[in-house]
């Protein structure tokens, strides 16, 4: 089979491997019929990720078809239409009975891509099947289910549950690319007064409209702390959803934020931040980090079958899964293509 | 009346000054009958509290008898027996409807001693008299009422609440001062697994044990983190506590506490901390911070008249209050004394 490999930092190729097989009872083999790019995927390109090896075939996100399974897996079954998600859950350890999935210490967590191989794949091996994989619902497609492998429970887990938005609230979300558009569309569930987008990105901007933020702000023209004061009566924003990733925009989410406040961090940092405790030890503010647990993925399903939330909007750019080199061209090159999620079908 | 006035970083002198009045009709004046010292005023008299000026009288802790009552207040009677908090509630502003007395908008919050002049003195004006004072239940003793005026909630408070402490759990408290002894104190209330004190000074660890730490580490002679993970099948502890209030502590806290844990901070900073979200952005953690709201107060009376916790334990030395000065050299001076509370009687 064909599929995207990892040969160190800078270098991938959609090349030739063999076909993975079952490697554990509980293991499936998904045929995979759509599948995406992720952020992750280009840090992991650039060799932020340590753990990714020369070798590995990169992606942690799909809907596909189960072609085999272990014969110790009792739900899944060959022939079911099924979600890959971003994060494999034993189901038996202590977080996951917790559910804490992404934080698996029996041999899950998030892997695909990352310790085994993933789903940028013709064919990918699903580790604890029965706790790893959604069916897909009636009435749905494939692309707007593909959004929640990691960008759609990502946005609503570690953004908004974690920053604990509740109606009225003023949110601040720091970076409008796909996760910050995902937190943005989470948030609008609970009924918040305002939903102020941030990001020096106008294309972004404006695609933060689409997705429900009413108010935008471009750092590099105006002062973002003026203007959620200015809707604040002076306090600061109730929540401060960070999605962008480096010290900065943490930091700045730290002084966004009341008295009282969340911050609630999504992006995934590379380096330290300077917390300014002489200014945050009285303020009652309280700091959220995460990676998704997915376990909201049955919900968001719900509410996406019920039309309460619009994934297909994500998709920006459509491939066959031949053409997977261009599509990492078309992706990371956001800037000029205006690319949010890029989508390849089998 | 005599009260011990700050003079600048270094200068304090318990001198004559006017006894104070009534300037809202929702005032109390109280007469101080039990005062104790925190270490919040020895930051004070280092000059690391600007808001604190030259004039200005120290203290936010009290017991004392009602003198006289603007014509607003309603609930508090000339002659009750009251605890005088170190928070200040209006009552009406939107944090004080929240519960969030520390961060009153309303001219509360921590004034006491800080913005206004404070309870080390014969007398004291206590404004909005009504949500800031508490009746002294029958059947315990004005110095262990004392101790609910400030360490007692906010051990319990910002440590032992904000921490989310559950049956079970593995407590790290860093800092077995007073309020690092009174979230120890908190904690066992929850029926931790276990509650582990670390500090470098050999007789707060004694202290730390008598108040329910059942293991103690000083970091100059043993490892922390080995130690509690040692505890945790190498994950960490579920709530980390930070009650010492530089950096250093911080981050060791950040390091201490397990996936999915919680750091709450306890303690008073001067400076900023490094945050290595590099670590933490994938680990779930919860950091926490904040002033003392005193919302607990009433609990924590009721579990003083019930004997579920011993408050009397924090005295250690007794004064008259006219030897003010002499008890805040013996306070200053707690690595020598071994004093953890010191309490002036009237």
């Amino acid at each position: 089979m064909h599929a995207i490999v990892y040969h160190g930092p800078g270098r991938k190729a959609w090349e030739e491997v063999p076909k993975p097989m079952l490697q554990a009872d509980t293991d499936a083999i998904v045929k995979v019929d759509t599948v995406t790019i992720c952020g992750t995927d280009l840090h992991i390109l650039k060799g932020d990720v340590a753990a990714v090896t020369d070798g590995r075939i990169l992606g942690h996100e799909a809907v596909g078809t189960v072609e085999q399974v272990g014969s110790g897996v009792k739900n899944v079954k060959v022939g079911d239409h099924v979600l890959v998600s971003c994060i494999t859950a034993c189901g038996a350890c202590r977080y996951c009975r917790d559910g804490s999935y992404g934080q698996c210490i029996g041999g899950g967590g998030w892997i695909l891509g990352h310790k085994i191989d993933g789903t940028q794949a013709e064919y990918v091996r699903v580790p604890f099947a029965d706790t790893s994989t959604y069916a897909v619902p009636a009435g749905v497609t494939d692309e707007e289910v593909l959004m929640l492998a990691d960008i759609g429970p990502t946005g609503y887990e570690v953004g908004v549950l974690n920053g604990r938005v509740r109606p009225g609230d003023v949110v601040a979300v720091v970076g409008a690319g796909p996760v910050g558009l995902s937190a943005i569309m989470g948030a609008k569930l609970f009924s918040p007064a305002h939903v102020v987008a941030i990001d020096l990105a106008d294309a972004r901007l404006e695609a933060a409209k689409q997705f429900g933020a009413d108010i935008t702000v471009n750092p590099s023209r105006e002062d973002a702390v003026d203007i959620v004061r200015g809707l604040t009566d002076g306090l600061g924003a109730d929540v401060a959803i960070e999605a962008v990733g480096v010290a900065a925009t943490f930091e700045q989410c730290a002084t966004l934020v009341r008295p009282g406040g969340t911050v609630a961090n999504v992006g995934v940092h590379g380096g330290p931040a300077t917390l300014h405790l002489e200014d945050l030890w009285i303020k009652n503010v309280t700091i959220t980090t995460g990676l998704v647990d997915t376990y909201s993925t049955p919900t968001l399903l719900r509410l996406l079958a019920t039309h309460q939330v619009d994934l297909a909007r994500f998709v920006t750019h459509r491939f066959a899964l031949g053409d997977f080199m261009q599509a990492y061209d078309t992706f990371a090159d956001a800037a000029q293509t205006r690319a949010l999620k890029v989508v390849l079908t089998a």
